[in-house]
């Protein structure tokens, strides 16, 4: 699992930074990849990356400013050209559908794969048994929406060398362990599977939020996040600038990051006007609220590996299980 | 007067080439720049050069096909952010206007400057005190049309020195004489203003054909063009394919430049498969068909000068008038 930036300016393209779009890679947990936000020239962007637009299967769009969204109709065109025949779908607010028809219609343009949109309202947009999706409105000029990505738990791996240990004989017997049911051996042993299984792991959680002043519905889309993409169009004295226009500073973000309790804390949506020593000084203040806080850049790559957790947390999860 | 190619490629984005866009730079005849079609990232292809969209005064769009298109809103919109307030008036078939209105509508643009559509029809679509431009249709798979830009004529210059020579004293009378009118000095000569005036400069033509099979009207769109800009998308043996896909070879386009009697020929929107050595047969083969052919690339800057008349032509125009 992986987050790929495309796109990391505001507002306008610059030299720098493209608009926003952000892939979450999903190739080892789905051969999947879900794109947040297409700015213009997304598909430009991708051509510089190994994604493929075949494998992607869903697109979240936050909020239907142009910076997030212009680039829609030639991505789904250019999926279409290079052969894609898996559907793919749409998740937006109302208006994306619209946009999207219009355009596809006005080309005449006939995709070579099913189209389908999904107008987000707050809740849960999508569950099936590897993730969850739930969606909750934030507080821009105009609807935009956050998205709490929930990767459902890993089952435990049965430890086969602790069970040659105890000298108890493979076969499909193991299968029964492994699904954490007892079993009795042929020399009267009773074996309880729940000995010889790590813990589930649990599933990692990712927070993309559109553009947003500070909200309260931020906090539940957050909470103990493995990732939080978190705009940061303002820097640290323009916090009125912010509400103004309805964005948010680094070091808003950087405070709600340490409230909610998350782990790692991406900055985007980045303005033109901070190059050189003011970006330094905008990852410098954001890391003084929440020290593990970066400011992303254009094709950026960034692992989301699983918690870590202590020898001890293993060893006891294994023994009280 | 001089065109920049903003993309020169065919169908879909690529690293080498973007989609179709053309810059018609009319800085010292107007101060304005006009674009014909407007695919997507054509706004991040300007970043590059030293045109500013504030100056983009009318956008000419050929065909509703994406990749001559879907540039558009984020053009429009970022010329608005840029604080450009000067009227923009956007020439295009039926479609043009309700795929524009509907991007700008769901992403609540509110542009900065008045904005107005004039739906093409084949003839005249703009004659003012410097320019007409003559549309008409192509054959392609959708409406396609080609624009002949015509520069009117520049009138002639007054020959100070030749007036000074014959004694002919400075004032208001020099006005006239440059005007063609004949004035009676205090002297007595009678003296005609068409003797001290160079003859008027014809204006320049260019023609720009959106994508084509070959068809009759090419030939009057491109009669006597100083600059035709067509198509090739195909290459020396692919007629059959170029006609099955409502395209031109650049053979096609090379002997329509020699029967047109144009002065030089500009292939554009080249396929990705034509790289390397394959470009360079592209360029060969239609160079032996017509010499003065160049197959642009993406930021080439063609100067389009005034038709070079011999030391001669100069003279005898002088004394014929």
């Amino acid at each position: 699992m992986e987050l790929e930036f495309l796109g990391t300016g505001a507002g306008s393209p610059a030299k720098q930074r493209n608009v926003t779009s952000i892939a979450l890679k999903l190739l080892a947990e789905r051969n999947e990849v879900w794109l947040f936000d297409v700015g213009e020239a997304t598909q430009h962007q991708i051509l510089q990356t190994t994604i493929r637009p075949r494998k992607i299967t869903k697109i979240f769009i936050t909020h239907l400013h142009g910076d997030h969204l212009f680039g829609l109709p030639g991505l789904l065109s250019s999926r279409s050209f290079q052969g894609g025949d898996e559907p793919l779908t749409i998740y937006g607010p109302e208006g994306v559908q619209d946009f999207v028809r219009t355009a596809l219609r006005v080309s005449e343009t006939r995709l070579s794969y099913p189209l389908s949109f999904v107008t987000v309202q707050p809740g849960t947009i999508l569950d099936d048994q590897t993730f969850t999706v739930v969606a909750d409105l934030l507080d821009h000029r105009i609807k935009s929406y956050g998205y709490r990505i929930v990767e459902k738990p890993h089952p435990g791996v049965l430890l086969v060398d602790k069970l040659q240990a105890d000298h108890i004989p493979a076969g499909p017997i193991y299968a029964k362990l492994k699904a954490g049911e007892k079993v009795i051996l042929s020399d009267g042993r009773q074996i309880d599977g729940h000995n010889y299984i790590t813990e589930a792991q649990p599933g990692r959680i990712v927070t993309i939020l559109g553009d947003t002043r500070q909200t309260a519905s931020i906090m539940a889309l957050a909470q103990d996040a493995d990732v939080l993409v978190h705009e940061s169009t303002f820097g640290k004295n323009e916090a009125k600038l912010a509400k103004q226009y309805y964005h948010s500073t680094n070091i808003q973000a950087a405070k709600l990051a340490q409230k909610a309790n998350v782990q790692q804390l991406l900055l985007t949506h980045i303005s033109a006007r901070y190059v050189g020593r003011k970006i330094y000084e905008l990852i410098q203040d954001a890391q003084s609220a929440f020290a593990n806080t970066r400011v992303v850049s254009d094709f950026d790559i960034i692992d989301i590996p699983f918690k870590k957790r202590t020898a001890h947390e293993k060893i006891s999860s294994i023994k009280e299980s």
